[in-house]
């Protein structure tokens, strides 16, 4: 995946549903589901410029609203911070071996960390 | 500030910018510069049940984009396993020590999680 396409993955998964209905439709069925543009429009009985501009209007309008919260931005920092945070906190609990108190916090801090990066 | 109140500043501050200029005025002075709804009409030259209107229906757009992206929640969960990853470096550091290996990846830990606190 090139970056902007990973950034319209991201956004769409984020802001999707502030979409219009048509717009979330033939993206994710274009996206999502690998459907081409005409097999998109033989489905809708419209033209393949039709959903072009459909899909295309989606694509600016995730942008912009990247463009003002910022919010794929700020998450992909997080996320940066907290992936390096994992591997720190796993060499730690490597140093301090199973057993006694600084063992037990490394393993609740890999823990932590490691939820919080699969939920992201 | 109560529950409601703190989830609106936190969506004012993710979505503001996708209201409109009007909406993102008006509850801009209302909430945040703590004007009146009736200091807000005399302004705009409007009635302050039409002040009232448009903050109304800033905030349900609001909750609405909350509702969609849940943006805001997941940030909030997020944020509460950092601060208590935090809480647990710094525990650690506490244990380690000031020298040897493992208090360089504890203290590195520290100011990781930190930062990305600070930023959230």
């Amino acid at each position: 995946m090139d970056d902007d396409t990973l950034l319209l993955t991201m956004l769409f998964d984020f802001f999707g549903d502030l979409l219009t209905d048509k717009q979330r439709e033939y993206y994710d069925l274009h996206y999502n589901e690998d459907l081409s543009l005409s097999e998109i429009a033989e489905k809708a009985g419209i033209t393949r410029q039709g959903v072009f501009d459909v899909i295309t209007r989606a694509e600016e309008s995730l942008k912009e609203m990247e463009q003002k919260t910022g919010v794929v931005r700020r998450w992909r920092e997080t996320r940066k911070g907290l992936e390096r945070a994992e591997i720190v906190a796993r060499e730690l609990l490597t140093l301090t071996g199973p057993d006694g108190a600084s063992a037990a916090l490394a393993r609740e801090l890999v823990l932590t960390l490691e939820k919080i990066n699969s939920e992201l």
